[in-house]
């Protein structure tokens, strides 16, 4: 399929010891362990809106057993004129929300002369799907020296994806972790925002070291369709999940951002709880 | 979405008792049951090719675990000088094959002259894609009196799907099983044949009472990925799977049609093992 | 790119004198001529709704030009509860504009059982997108000895669309029109029914000597588009249009098949005025 | 379709004397200007090569008519290893180009921190499709007084294309230049790069009064098809076009981008005699 030849540093080919099985190249980020046996969870709010959302809803997480806090304080909005997150205060927000739960903090970069600031906060840098080749930013976050989620770009194919993560393999990070957050297609007209492509997860494992995981908030665009969507991502191979929640009592209208696709902390638990179960059969 | 009064005989809105949930119309074709609370399993060879390659395998997916038994007899191949299937005579081995195992068989019929002839060893008349608005097949399936799976079309959406399932239903046939095999999307380039669609399990339920099964053979073209999106159509709520499988000992190459995407019997044990066992939080 | 064995009876390579450039085999239907220097037009209704309706758009589109009149009696309609067109009496409508008019008529058949029946009347068969995989009635169409009219299946590749029509030519039809009528595509969402697909026409005509045609209603849904992609067919190297027509002093919404996207005889005419003109440089 | 609240300063709805009709607001580019009565051509090498490759194409597009030069100094690359253009260098080879031939010269802007070096040379600025929603580069070079060639996302909505455009209005830029380039689409598999989608231009001229140009040469990615599709385009409404080219004795395997999309000047000429040439019935 692919062509190791366009991204050795990360390809499974050539790598020592990961020849022969899905194992992937593990890493830490904080207390969370990415690539290991057992899935990670990453859950948070959409975007950082204010210091009391942000706060109750990582310990909400923290209690329901996530690994990680997600939280955008700089946002991609398709409109100029939509929200465009708290941006410097968002940052502290987020530090001060992993001072009280302990829980290590991804967020997104979109600007390469923000890598330093948000560096100053984050934990692991995310680079969304839309610039998922942002070349000079996949450079810059590469150079950063902190772990980076890389999500796969709205209509990319493995190869694509694996080359842009080699731009920031290259650049000086081996930690990078990849993300299946939903492809565009035609047939997810009326009822889901994207389709989630779980036929990519295994295959992508396959060509590359870096663990893989889904993102099914962002993948379906309904909140009712995670828990469902969790089971089935865990169940094709993704070694971990990225969701979105919003506060328990809530509703997605009082959000300023994908609130129709946030679920809630008690259902963040009962996903948590069935998909770090091991069942039988689904070792590799 | 949907819009309820396009498919009023199959749509849950106005079913009596299946308002709240995503409780299907249980029904029987032999001794397999859909629609209730565990999986079922449809499993076979892609086409009858021999009366030993046929029984063979249809002794070995009884003894893994399967509940019915599926095979082409008549294949819609896209290439006029492709294998067609043994017709006849291949309906013929399917009826020993029934025999044999005691499971009930799904069969495709393609042509709206031979559904009489293929009712009379057909337990269910499978649809395939390829013809999922063929409107006189639907309709003649539709008055023959038999259970009928029916395919997704490669682009098909909800709707188109539910609406040629509620011409069948209008021809007299309200037992009617929909599988989602894979859509036709640009990503999936180079890794598996189709792209699977999981998030359109729940939200099919969702509109019809009818239950809604998938096909990882197809959605993939990859054998070894069969296990690994087994498990997560599961999880996405599918109630079934259906599987292609060739004999223990035999190599893709031994077949003449979908060799690349059919599983060993030993791997479809797996697979039950793994999907029949209830999963704590999969529950509806 | 395709697999010239696949489809020898109807592949460029190996057809003696039609190796080197992009000329097509021409044939008659009636008066008209397809697959010549210049391009050729079908026109007439969505679907024959009434003697009156069908017989004064029959003698508009002959005045504005057309060379061949469509009009189905059979409709494949998404819902069953769809207006399916008049049937037989369609048909001797059809056969009454065509004496009225002497204009060859192109009808659409569904159900082998019926080919017979159509050939009654019908001057070209048609087979529609949602067959174009519809073995046996590719076969009965070949067999039929009338011209056949393929359309391309809404997600078809180049290989299964000229797989479909060897269909054809292999069941004794070596007559064959090929018709690209936009695909599915998830960029168009909110603004056209299909993506038209004009970098097809020419790699198509590259493989094969049958003519290619563009069909700018089905493509679009929408009338306004039509003059604008019915020119850029043309430039893309399409030998004809298929268009569909409503009456002069019709609105959209009283016609009950595809109103929105039919087009008035007075811009048939400004249509066929313009592609019918050659344009320096467009030779192939 | 669109909501014409989302892009206020770009959207035809509400600017004075732009309502009725699909009249563009026209602007100047050095000599070349965008949105008037006749097609506009930009062309030139994928990338900078060197000073000789490029001041030859660069005279000989200018002879073949063209109105302005297209030609990367820096290059966005699916892989790290490939070729990344000159930068500088070609920026000062660019320059040399426009003093030469008098050509007005649009090149590609990746990085933010660059926008105001690209400025010293560019008379346009590109924004490429991985680029369409990077928002803090279309930010930047709103800011910086040069108009701006948009190109279209390989799976882009033209709601979100136009809500790119407004990113770079609201930041103070009128001048912008819309560019259909392929979209990602399943059914090209085999035959071309991308689909071309010239459904789109006349329903984005409709929204906006933007100039909407037409890419040949991505989104095929096969020379022999520029000709065609350059028609087809014109054809389709769009008001110009952006080709690449390559010497007249250069083979596509010569260059290190792009080459096997690349015309020849000769072919260029005939291209710009065909669509300057009025023809009857194009007029809006």
């Amino acid at each position: 399929m692919g062509d190791h030849r366009s991204y050795p540093l990360i390809a499974r080919a050539g790598k020592d010891g990961y020849e022969n099985n899905l194992q992937s190249r593990t890493f830490s980020v904080g207390s969370a362990v990415f690539g290991a046996d057992l899935p990670t969870i990453i859950a948070g709010p959409c975007a950082v809106e204010s210091r009391e959302q942000t706060l109750g809803i990582a310990k909400a997480v923290k209690e329901a057993g996530a690994d990680c806090l997600r939280g955008g304080a700089f946002k991609p909005r398709t409109s100029p004129y939509s929200f465009q997150g708290l941006g410097r205060e968002g940052l502290e927000i987020l530090a001060e929300a992993r001072a009280e739960t302990g829980l290590p903090v991804v967020t997104e970069v979109m600007d390469v002369r923000l890598v330093e600031l948000v560096c100053e906060v984050a934990d692991m840098l995310q680079i969304g799907s839309r610039n998922m080749q942002n070349f000079p930013l996949l450079i810059e976050v590469g150079k950063a020296g902190k772990p980076v989620l890389l999500k796969r770009g709205m209509s990319a194919t493995i190869d694509e994806w694996l080359c842009a993560a080699e731009y920031i393999a290259l650049s000086g990070t081996a930690e990078i972790l990849l993300v299946e957050r939903g492809v565009r297609c035609s047939v997810s007209r009326g009822y889901t925002r994207n389709t989630l492509d779980l036929n990519v997860i295994v295959p992508t494992r396959e060509e590359t070291v870096l663990p893989v995981l889904a993102d099914p908030s962002h993948s379906t665009g309904r909140a009712d369709l995670v828990p469902w969507v969790s089971r089935a991502a865990i169940g094709a191979g993704a070694q971990g999940l990225i969701i979105e929640v919003i506060g328990e009592d809530m509703r997605p209208e009082d959000v300023r951002c994908d609130g129709a696709q946030s679920i809630k902390p008690s259902v963040l638990r009962e996903i948590i709880d069935t998909v770090k179960t091991p069942v039988p059969g689904t070792a590799v």
